[in-house]
């Protein structure tokens, strides 16, 4: 039983909030005090964030390799250094990235990488959500010769086996797949009824060579194929046209919106106020932070409105608290998670901001603040699942300063070889 | 006397730095522990940040017109609210402004805005530099009838009085001014040797209507009458061609960039590739808290970067180390201040920053981090001409809690009428 007495509501009004086990079961005037209780004094209460599309142990790389064209990027800064992963620089690179996002105010994540079960160790001891996925490609991953199998064993191992960890299917992406790779995964993808999770046309250079060799373009592919459903959750999508958005909203496939990842790498603008006014289910996501380079959704909510704003010349074109929505019940929506809303009998996944900043004030619109003025810095609380993971800035279930230590150097024997 | 002891610089070396009176004597082997003594443990030193473009007092309405077409916002939410202004409301925005400025790392601005006597009290109480000019348009503004004396008025009282506070010229825009009132400005200017600072071509909208009353656009209008100079600091400079930009080169004006005050208002996208090429100094602001809504220059740099890569779809149109530049030394250099590098010889504006953060490891690159993967929160130590003004996150010369409750209260009181 966890109390959150007189807190700030995004409203303007103060409540208390009541969970029990892991679970929300009062917003409003109602006190227990059986339990741990909270002074909710100064600080607002928000659901907190879900980000749709990770690579999580890629936080041992971030700031290895910026300001390079993508190609000679990935070449020289992230192909050969991914080469000496090993699980446990997985799990420490895991550890890192978790951390990062708890302090930010994420407690659930979707993420495609290698060595999942390390990585799902580092989730877990966090105390956070993981939609974890083992990336699967045509070629040996720096795990496995054989990714697809390594893929379906994790699977295999983690259905319904914890409460924070829930596998997905991630197939790298069209390219770096075969089509039968493609079908196998969507079988078992099926069979598990898991969420199934790619990079789809991210560079105008992939839909090109797709559109070139098959004769369609890769979501008329999709399309034409069955693989869009409401469990395809979609990275990236910046390079579709009119008929794909038309498709994805059809099949109400889930989009995880890039804003950050696709500025730094210039792969381009996503068409988002046109897939939101088709019904497209859009969430947010910081994307890897070799490609961010941070996993902080304070910042890509910011991001994302002004990257609109800018593109579409119209300062209307999405507001705070859509991006708001992204990042909290939209990306709980593409997961089919009961989460991102503070209201009774909705995950008790829940943040509290620190309102005695000087970027808090004034207080004329929470949510504006929160997505406009605020950083990461600000989120002082975490709960998830009903437990509280960090409180006044301090993580419960780590030291902080032994992980930061062994996570970097890790992450400077793999880079510097 | 400062020493500040074993401190990690941005090339990965760990120094000594000492500061006598307000200069840095010593960046190396050296040690003096005759005076203050901070232990530089896991933190990183760089030069702090200039903010070459605000209206600080307008902190009092952030978040209070969001997400509204320019036009609407100005004439719903700001005016009517302005005209309620008074040296008092100024005086606590300032001191909210600044605050905030400092915890993120800034400490030197320029700001255009009314009653600057109580924003100067503001600025000295704070402990950071205000360049700082009355804003002049032909008609009446929230503090005078008569904008250009009042103007002329505060330089007058400031030059050479306090060694924080400098007087520039602000007349507000070619369209919110006639020529005779610019004129004027520049006789003043010239007169005192100030910095000339006014916003030029935000809008395409304003570019168009004066090339229509005037038959030219207002860089040529500005070029032909000999306003540019070095000393002229244009804001904002979206709409310029070719030909402008060469006039700006020429005649090497200053400009400074508002990225994302510019897509937030969806005015545009300055070409900023196109100026650094022309050589011409170009710095980072934020401008106004009503249409950023921050003063937060570590966010700036990371948008500045990530919105010219977009833009052009040139991943590397322009790199961390060239925005940090732009929000320090280039900064500087545009108010011919001798600070932005970390340097003997230099001012001690300097900050330390918290290394044993997630979001600050692991340290390939230290101005990468900074740039991209770090927020405002992460600055731990600030020093001012010298002086220590913050430390451990807490502000050393104001009361931070009565101040934002004082500021909120008079904010509440401003929106709400």
């Amino acid at each position: 039983m966890i109390s959150i007495e007189n807190v700030m509501c995004t409203d303007g009004s103060k409540k208390n909030v009541i969970i029990e086990e892991n679970v929300i079961t009062s917003v409003g005037k109602e006190k227990d005090r059986s339990g741990t209780v909270i002074d909710g004094k100064k600080k607002l209460v928000l659901p907190s964030f879900v980000n749709t599309h990770t690579h999580l142990a890629m936080t041992l790389l971030r700031g290895s390799g910026d300001d390079l064209p993508l190609q000679e990027w990935l070449e020289t800064k992230v192909w050969p250094v991914e080469k000496r992963l090993t699980g446990e620089a997985a799990y420490y690179g895991s550890l890192l990235g978790a951390m990062e996002m708890v302090k930010s105010g994420t407690t659930c994540f979707v993420d495609m990488y290698f060595y999942c079960r390390d990585i799902a160790k580092a989730v877990e001891k966090i105390g956070i959500r993981g939609y974890l996925g083992s990336g699967i490609f045509d070629f040996p991953s720096p795990e496995s010769e054989k990714p697809f199998e390594t893929a379906v064993k994790f699977i295999k191992e983690y259905t319904n086996k914890s409460e924070l960890i829930v596998p997905v299917m991630a197939p790298h992406a069209l390219y770096t797949c075969s089509e039968e790779t493609f079908y196998k995964c969507l079988d078992v993808s099926r069979k598990y009824d898991l969420i199934f999770h790619t990079h789809v046309s991210e560079t105008e250079k992939e839909v090109k060579e797709f559109e070139e060799q098959k004769g369609v373009r890769p979501v008329e592919y999709l399309y034409e194929n069955e693989f869009l459903s409401e469990k395809f959750l979609a990275a990236h999508c910046i390079w579709l046209n009119d008929a794909e958005i038309d498709m994805f909203a059809e099949k109400r496939v889930k989009v995880s919106h890039n804003p950050i990842s696709n500025m730094k790498i210039a792969a381009g603008v996503m068409r988002l106020p046109e897939m939101v006014k088709k019904g497209i289910t859009v969430s947010l996501a910081t994307d890897g932070a070799a490609s961010n380079n941070s996993l902080d959704m304070v910042e890509v909510m910011k991001v994302c409105a002004l990257l609109h704003k800018v593109y579409t010349g119209d300062p209307t074109a999405i507001s705070a608290a859509a991006v708001f929505e992204m990042a909290t019940v939209k990306g709980a929506e593409s997961l089919g998670l009961k989460a991102g809303l503070l209201k009774e009998g909705y995950l008790a996944d829940i943040l509290l901001v620190d309102l005695n900043e000087a970027n808090a004030v004034p207080y004329h619109d929470f949510v504006s603040n929160v997505v406009y003025s605020m950083h990461g810095g600000n989120v002082d609380t975490v709960i998830c699942n009903g437990k509280i993971i960090m409180q006044e800035k301090e993580l419960v279930n780590v030291d902080e300063e032994a992980v930061l230590e062994k996570a970097g150097e890790i992450a400077h024997k793999m880079v510097s070889g």
